[in-house]
């Protein structure tokens, strides 16, 4: 009966290795990757400290996993606003609004995945993923080159300079040190200023005709 | 005569030191923090292992000294020209072309500092310098607002997006992967190339009066 216990054990092991990464996915929303480590997320998941490495070799590799499933969730959401409805330049506005108002929602896992220093594991994962957002503002942008929303030259590197750019205005908002000012009462960027500036920086800077709106 | 001792020790553990970094940058630029080792790092400072040991707690401290060394440099020469005469869109253009045309002189380092995947010390000294890249670019901004070159709004959230559009639009070009391309003779972006998109965009998303020039 062998070829029906290897499948189902395979099933077992994969819905094992699902729960691990969702306790794992809460650990790093809590507390950031900082916070993830074998023996805490052994004992969140209820499974053996031996358990977690037969399904991960350490903690880069899990922090990795994380990383690109939190990942792909932020990169489908930024794609379903850009190629929705509207000009190129309105879908441009659209997709920032939210990803930024995403961040903001969850400061800490956005902060881990965008600038927490971890394993290199992760800023593998990193280099890969803003390639895919650079893909995605790379469409965008040949979009509004079509519709007249946009007049940008080198679409590949501007793509990669949207990149950048969003990705730097959210490191310091989303930081540590942010987060503790705005909980001791000090001034601090709100989401609708961030917004702002962002969607305004790269309007100018694909050229859109209109710039704030 | 222990007065006499203690700090002549203390220069030659200095100069050791010193020599130790120097060579430690050498292999940094040849072949990016992955080339770092303790052992390959002893044998090319002529020393044993253990006098490693005794300046650097391991591989992640010193390279985050070597990051911080290779990256002042940078900054400053950026702050020399962003400082230097002109308006402030031609300052922005000298410093972008000069930092530009810097990591395209030492791919393999530019790459290194900016992205190669690498110990969480260098992530933390990379958030750290991107902070001191930022501050330059908000007082150039608020120098071209003063002389009629910009018309930023927000200056330290437009000062950090300006840093992450200009890193990353060198990461690609600067890849292990593009150096692969160009060594084969596969078509890659030129200096010049990367260097006119870089201005263009940054002064448009400063609202330049005059786009590229």
């Amino acid at each position: 009966m062998a070829y029906r216990t290897t499948p189902e054990r395979q099933q077992r092991d994969q819905a094992l290795r699902e729960h691990i990464l969702d306790c794992a996915l809460d650990q790093v929303r809590a507390g950031g990757f900082n916070a993830l480590t074998m023996s805490s997320l052994a004992n969140a998941a209820g499974v053996a400290t031996g358990s977690l490495y037969r399904h991960f070799s350490g903690k880069g590799e899990l922090a990795a996993e994380v990383f690109v499933r939190a990942t792909r969730i932020e990169v489908d959401k930024l794609r379903s606003q850009f190629t929705g409805t509207g000009t190129a330049s309105e879908r441009l506005q659209r997709g920032l609004t939210l990803f930024a108002a995403r961040a903001w929602h969850s400061r800490q896992l956005a902060y881990a995945l965008i600038a927490e220093p971890v394993d290199p594991e992760v800023d593998n994962q990193r280099l890969r993923y803003r390639e895919a957002y650079a893909e995605l503002y790379a469409d965008l942008i040949r979009a509004g080159r079509d519709d007249g929303s946009f007049t940008a030259e080198h679409i590949p590197l501007t793509a990669a300079c949207l990149v950048g750019a969003v990705a730097e205005a959210l490191v310091g908002p989303l930081s540590p040190q942010a987060r503790a000012a705005r909980a001791s009462g000090l001034p601090s960027d709100s989401l609708e200023s961030v917004t702002r500036t962002m969607v305004r920086f790269s309007l100018r800077a694909l050229g859109a005709k209109e710039s704030i709106r």
